[in-house]
This record gives structure tokens, C-alpha cells and sequence, in this order.
């Protein structure tokens, strides 16, 4: 999917809400859990449920890989149903993944081609070469690892290198990469206060957002800042909306919740556009 | 695997190698693609040709995950078939992991618990909080990307933080981390200059050693920093065994390739102890 393709859709829905499909068998609706493959059938569940409200889903592939081969089927399962039935939607692999150059490609093959998601999250510590096989792809986006959610994230990422946080030099040094038009960044919600430095130094990449919500960053904080003239910010909740309800009514409840946040961002984009 | 079981097998077989498993369908012998399974094929009939050569074994999951479904399973068998086969051998799952800290557990939960393999690399751009869960594991391992062989090292990991290359940042912060005992680290085989320095910041943690050959490290300068009293030293080669025929000789190549590693190390090794 092309940038202008998101953007088109976040104007549509108003909306720039990403889901992420962060599965647990402990968490679902027991009566799922007597279904052939009950990690499908709530994602199933969750997506027709909510594909109004959201613009992208996100599948974490931790949880996943939990669940071994039958959790990599779920996943195959989940994202094909997301292609063939919301073409719209765009779709993110949330991997994290990175290695040097020519182990890469394969990831990127496996996420891109095979898979094919819109796009991937990257961790940045190799350096170009572990990412730019990524960005090759066209029409897919590279989501780098830059300033993230976790109390980890003090740890080296805002550690100072030549007088600059490790997160700034990671997101200026890829803007010289090759085919940086495909990158986007991901910029935890719980640091508001960063997003005035990140859009100085990047101005028109999106920023995907985990941590509004359950890890408790402001949605209205994050826009002050984050937002740009294409929109330029895709807002992830995963927990707070698809486990809003473990009942029968799981699918109302997550609804409900994601109409909330859809919400909040139409009065943010009706202001501002 | 304990650590002292890792170094009894070292002195034992006179070899700290390791064989990283880098499937690649299209370079390996061609009579194997009419197995069911060629990619479990040929790792078995390396693993078989070269198990009292080598003392780990490293699966790149990249690789796997390139070929989906089949790709996965046949990860499983070759680390089933390793565990039933050689418990002995030391397992590494080059996975290059990491997530905040409920999402990694669920990392640790698939490679530790579930295809027991004894080790695992984790990429710690995330912090503290990303690592922990590996390290919580008993008798597991958690190898720490800290310089990698590629050129993108030299994007980030050299760069300095409060005048310290971040590399050695991560080495010696991950060293105050609960469980630490259970930390290896990724060093490059291509800057056989930095073992030194990182010797004196981790003087007792085993180091996994890729870029010998194929990335034109040296094994004698690497060794020459890189031992201490317990080896602490694994050294890594894929391509250049695994792939040094793709004809029907393909395992006696391999074998042969393996033996000219551990017979240079048995020589270091016999120098040294």
C-alpha cells in the first residue's frame, strides 16, 4: 500500500487507529477456545467487528510463535483474511526483526512476499544493512524501531551520542538511507513530550504509537506534536480494545472501545483539517 | 545446558565451533529437493557428518521463516532431532529477539520452552525490561547482540555514549541485569582489535563469534584476546561448511571443512591448557 492510499483512508474513516492482535488463549472468550483454531476466530471476530473504526491491524509475532506452527497458520490465516476481505486496511507485521544484509532478504521476503503485509517493524542496533533489504520493497514500509514505550527504552535509547540520544541519531542517519521514503518510525505514546525534537528531524514520516491506553500516554498529548499534514501518525491500541470483554459480548466491548478512540482522533482531525 | 557442561564438551572434542544452519534451498544439493522434506534433510545429514567436530549448532530462523509453514516445521525437526539425537550439543536459535517485556516472555516461551533450544541471540536496542524475560530462564542462555560482523556496526554500536562506545555500553549495563550469569554476547570475528576492551568489561561471559572466514575474521587473532580460563569463545561458521559442496560428496566436504576449524582450535586449545 502506498502512503497516500493510509492517508486517503485515515481522511475517509476519520480515523488513524491501528489494532493490534496481540492473542492469548488465556484472555479470549472460553467458548472460542472449542473452535478449530480459536486464535483465527477471535482475530476473525475482532477485525469484522471493528474494521470501520481502525485504519491498520497489527499483529504482534511473539504472540504468535507462542503458540508454535499452529500459531504461525493462525497468523497466515489472519492476515490473508485481512487481504482478501479489507484490501483497505493496512496491515503491519510487528517482528521486530533485523539481521545483517543477506539474512534480512529473507525476512523481508518472508513478511513482504509471502506473507504480504504492508509493512514491518525493524530493530535499527545493525545499521543499514540489516534494514535497507527491507526497503527495497515497493509499496511496503519499513517501521524502525526509534523511541519505544518500555522503561527499556532509558536504557540506550535516549543515552547521548555525539551530544545527541541515541533514538535522534537513529532516525536521521536512516533519513540518508536508500529508499528512506519508505521508512516510518515507532514512537511510544508515553513520551509526548519527544515528539516536538522527532518531526524536526523527520517532518513527514508516520510514527506508529504504542502506548496510548493500557501503557498510559495521551492520545490529545501525542497529536499536539506528533500529527503532520498527512496525518503522519497511526496509533496503536492492542489489549485495551480486543480484551475489553472476555464474555459473548467481546466483539460489542472491543467496538465500543475503538469507536472511543475513533472519536477523540475525528474532533482532533476535524480541528485540524 | 549449564555453562560448565558447555566447556567439559569443548575440552572433550578440542572445538568450540559453531555450525550455523542457514538453509538455502538453492544451494543445496540438488538430489535432496526430491526429499519430503529437503530442508531437515540436508541439516540432518550435516549435523551427522559433523557432530563430533562442532560442540553448537545455530539455526538462523530467518531462513526458515523464508519458506513459511515448511519452513517452521522443519526448524522443529532439526532441533527435535538434535535434542534426541546429540543432547550433548549445545543449541543456539539465532532469532535476533526482542520486545517489551510481556511480548519477549512469550520469545522465550517458543524457543526455550517449547523447541527447548538451549540458547537464544536477543537484540537489546529495547533495554532492560526486553532481556529479562530470556535471562529468567534456568540453564538457558541469552546471547546479547553487542558488535555485530557487518558493516552497519559501524552506524551505531561504535558510536559513543558518555564517551563509551555503545556497544560496550550494552555489555557492561546488561552486566548489573538480574541473572546476568546467563548473558553471552554476539562479537564479531572482523574486529579482533575490540576483544580486549571487551574482555576487561566481560571477562567470564562465553562470546559468540560469527564473520571467521566467509567475513574474513581470524580465528589466531580472535583467540589471542578472546579466550579466558573457561574458553568463553564459540566461533561460528555457516556458509563456509555447509555449503563447500553441493554435489553428492556434499557431506564429506562439509566434515572436511569442519575438521580444518577444530583442528586449528584443537592446536589454541592444546597452547592454552
Amino acid at each position: 500500500m502506498t502512503t497516500q492510499e493510509l492517508v486517503t483512508q485515515i481522511h475517509k474513516k476519520k480515523s488513524f487507529l491501528c489494532i493490534g492482535l496481540d492473542i492469548d488463549l488465556a484472555k479470549i472468550p472460553s467458548h472460542l477456545l472449542q473452535e478449530e483454531d480459536p486464535i483465527f476466530a477471535f482475530n476473525k471476530a475482532i477485525i469484522d467487528a471493528t474494521h470501520h473504526l481502525a485504519v491498520a491491524y497489527k499483529p504482534n509475532t511473539a504472540f504468535y510463535e507462542a503458540y508454535g506452527l499452529k500459531g504461525w497458520k493462525a497468523l497466515e490465516k489472519t492476515i490473508n483474511y485481512l487481504n482478501e476481505n479489507y484490501p483497505e486496511l493496512y496491515t503491519i507485521a510487528d517482528a521486530k526483526r533485523g539481521d545483517i544484509g543477506n539474512t534480512s532478504s529473507r525476512y523481508a521476503k518472508a513478511f513482504f512476499s509471502d506473507l504480504n503485509f504492508d509493512s514491518i517493524t525493524v530493530a535499527p542496533y545493525m545499521g543499514e544493512d540489516s534494514v535497507v533489504p527491507f526497503l527495497e520493497f515497493e509499496n511496503k514500509h519499513t517501521i524502525l524501531l526509534a523511541l519505544t514505550s518500555n522503561r527499556g527504552a532509558f536504557d540506550f535509547q535516549t543515552k547521548k551520542v555525539d551530544g545527541e540520544e541515541v533514538y535522534k541519531k537513529v532516525i536521521q542517519t536512516s533519513q540518508t538511507w536508500k529508499n528512506n521514503r519508505n521508512l516510518m518510525y515507532v514512537v511510544g505514546a508515553t513520551k509526548a513530550e519527544y515528539f516536538k525534537e522527532i518531526r524536526a528531524i523527520a517532518p513527514n514520516n508516520f510514527l506508529l504509537v504504542p502506548g496510548v491506553g493500557a501503557q498510559g500516554g495521551s492520545l490529545a498529548e501525542v497529536c499536539k506534536y506528533g500529527l503532520n499534514d498527512e496525518v503522519g501518525l497511526l496509533i496503536n491500541s492492542s489489549r485495551g480494545i480486543i480484551y475489553a470483554s472476555a464474555e459473548a459480548n467481546f466483539t460489542e466491548a472491543a467496538a465500543l472501545k475503538a469507536k472511543e478512540l475513533q472519536q477523540e482522533m475525528q474532533e482532533i482531525l476535524d480541528r485540524k483539517f
